[in-house]
């Protein structure tokens, strides 16, 4: 199985090409978008400890339709507002084909989420955009398979796609996922992508961000997505696994050091 | 967790409410329609041999972007011909929002692969057309995460929804997915939506389709989804699979007498 | 891969060779033997219903060193009443390379158990045996490795093994393990040793047991092995799935019905 | 769950207690003794590079009884004279309880292999050696699972007992098992037994050795075993994995640097 490899494409946010391998790119931010105030106090905070860019969703793909599925256009406002005040890049995620021109004009860079790795579509439309695409690993997805997933985006024209990995479900009951460092790894052996790691939703859990963290980037991850909320115990989602900007400045001290 | 009943919803398929319990269904056909002549062959024999419904793919989710992908909008005119002609109630995938209203004139009963089912924009837009909805299971997905992403299309209004179990990812090598019987058990203990059983996908080979159909009915199935071909070596998917119009009447024989 | 065929062996269980496939069999009993009344009471129950043998453990495999961990020696002085009082043959599980003899004297069917299917030393020493082995698949056991398993004893000159498909482990929470009907329609395909199917270890839940024993049988199983308990609710193990003897009786007609 | 803390033990070896986190531990060799030439070679080598003990198997779990099973007590004596020459204190695997006592007075640190990680006769048996006990995680074994089992050493008396994680079973085709250095991670917040990693095994290819074993250290492992052969190609099992002793140099030097 053949791959493409991206030598040198430029997107908005300078991750892969020319620029891999020389800087480690620190993603930040909520889980979801909760209001203006607190998606500025993180920016701002993560910015601070030395964040490459502001991550934060407003479209939420969420198991139940009867949890909360994001702050939706209005959230798109908040991260435009955000990227204007602190000058960071933003990722947020998209999961329709039809809102991918209205978030690209918002984001630099698009999420798609693990359950939507083998929507063709999305891929597909995401292909067409001018945006970096962010795509994570589905939860149960072999590495060929990923791959092949961004082949759909990489087939439509667009080179910036960055690889994430975020956790394969397994019987383990102490983390919510298994965090697949190894599939980093061999990632790196098949494909120039950039490929990142996302330690919190693998983890599920605060206490072992840090060492995992320092295990994506020893096994050769080119960065890493991290969830930071100012307060995790009232967080709409996710609060089990998001740390306090006071825990990322202390991860970034860690792994800098 | 509590789901949503649905008692007494009427499709334009009879599968569910007053029905269920009463006759199994069998959907049977090819993976991807080839060409006119072979879905009406095909369709007329497990006509013959009492198939409930006809299916047949057109818009195909392949893992690579270099498969073949189907004939789209031309393969949607041989359906409606083979409706016209045989009487058979169609079944066919879709996988892009906004194709929901183009396939729902064609097809009786709209089919969610198992790698969108939590491509929760298109579980809405089903949830919004009147056709009956196919859903089949996540090859990684729980039992309540599937039931929930029924909710998805359910809230919408769109009770016809039928289940279907279509084999999970396991390390076993003999099968491509191992045929999960049991969550067919359970599934039937927690909703009152129709279940149904795949064996073809699940098993990826031909030689025990017909003990996992028994075992799938005797587990509480309301129906079957088996992969029927007139030329199994020379299909252009999943010929591993595919059972002769011959080996499916010895199937409906056996699963029947 | 070549497994060993067994046409004609003749065990103290008729279970193989020329019975196979004329009549099922039915093991029945409780998880563990706590004492001779209890004992006594589900045996002659089972036996009235039709069991074809008792099963009780009295060395238990305990995932904590803290849990019951059976009766031991005294245990096998009441299943050798058991057996003198009943006329049933009886199936109990060997732990340790050295019980093998002291089991054999009071065993029909000397079982090995899940954690134990790649204990390779027990696997020779059963193979020295002159009694029947019923080899369990291991929770996360690939059906070659399982089969290979059974050559170890087979090599050894005792052919009188019986295969049993306990339930593989899986992310699904609803149940204990995911029982894997599959596997036993794919082991009748490469094997003429007996495979039977113990829905009761799989499910860990008893409302399912009859659904997943007909879907056992249906898949082609020789047998069934069954959890039975006078009073499940204060069984020292496994109680979420022991069938009553009432419940037994129950599932012994719909399943020879 | 709790679990016995184990803070000031002292082994043959030094591993844990008061050494623990000031050193780590490097288990280098190859995955069978094939003869009293190879096992110096590759001893003296490991040992040049930095290699705290060396490892060697002569009891063999294999899946087929028709592989090769290691030399057995020929294997010891080899062992022992590679402890004498090179002062290297020695790892070997025990399968049997009869063999516990002989393979003592051999090896410093009897090691348990996955596939007997449930093995319970076993496990007591290695609770009562005053050897240190190397106890892999089983290959579908939750973290829960192998610390319970850790617990039957202990509760006999051992208190040296290593943790080593070692892959688990997963989907994924690239890799032999998955490497859960997450486990590494979570299994240090509930003990104080040391813990290790064995990328060797689990990756099943020699490209990903280096970066899997820096990955296990930086999430916190105590140290690593590592299959290392002088002549791979030729090795009588597992020779897609094993190092050169060249390699091996290299892997030292990237993982102390």
């Amino acid at each position: 199985m053949d791959f493409h490899l991206v030598h040198n494409w430029k997107g908005k946010v300078k991750i892969g090409g020319k620029y891999l391998g020389k800087e480690k790119i620190f993603i930040a931010g909520p889980c979801s978008i909760e209001s203006r105030e607190q998606a500025m106090i993180i920016a701002k905070e993560v910015k601070k400890s030395g964040a490459s860019a502001f991550r934060g969703g407003v479209f939420k793909p969420r198991t139940s339709p009867y949890s909360f599925q994001g702050l939706g256009k209005a959230g798109l406002k908040i991260l435009a507002d955000v990227r204007e005040k602190t000058g960071l890049p933003i990722v947020t995620e998209v999961m329709d084909t039809r809102d991918v021109k209205l978030v690209s004009e918002c984001a630099d860079v698009l999420q798609i989420g693990a359950r939507n790795m083998q929507n063709f579509s999305l891929l597909k439309e995401a292909g067409k955009s001018d945006s970096a695409i962010l795509l994570k690993r589905g939860l149960s997805a072999t590495i060929e398979e990923w791959l092949l997933s961004a082949e759909y985006i990489l087939k439509e024209g667009n080179c910036n796609v960055i690889l994430c990995e975020r956790g394969i479900r397994t019987f383990e009951k102490y983390t919510r996922n298994t965090f697949d460092v190894s599939a980093i790894a061999v990632a790196k052996t098949l494909t120039k992508l950039p490929v990142i790691g996302d330690p919190s939703h693998a983890a599920g859990r605060k206490d072992i961000i840090i060492p995992l963290s320092k295990a994506a980037l020893a096994a050769g991850a080119d960065g890493l997505m991290i969830e930071v909320h100012n307060d995790p115990e009232n967080a709409l989602s996710d609060k089990e696994q998001a740390l306090t900007p006071q825990d990322f400045a202390w991860l970034m001290k860690e792994v800098k050091g």
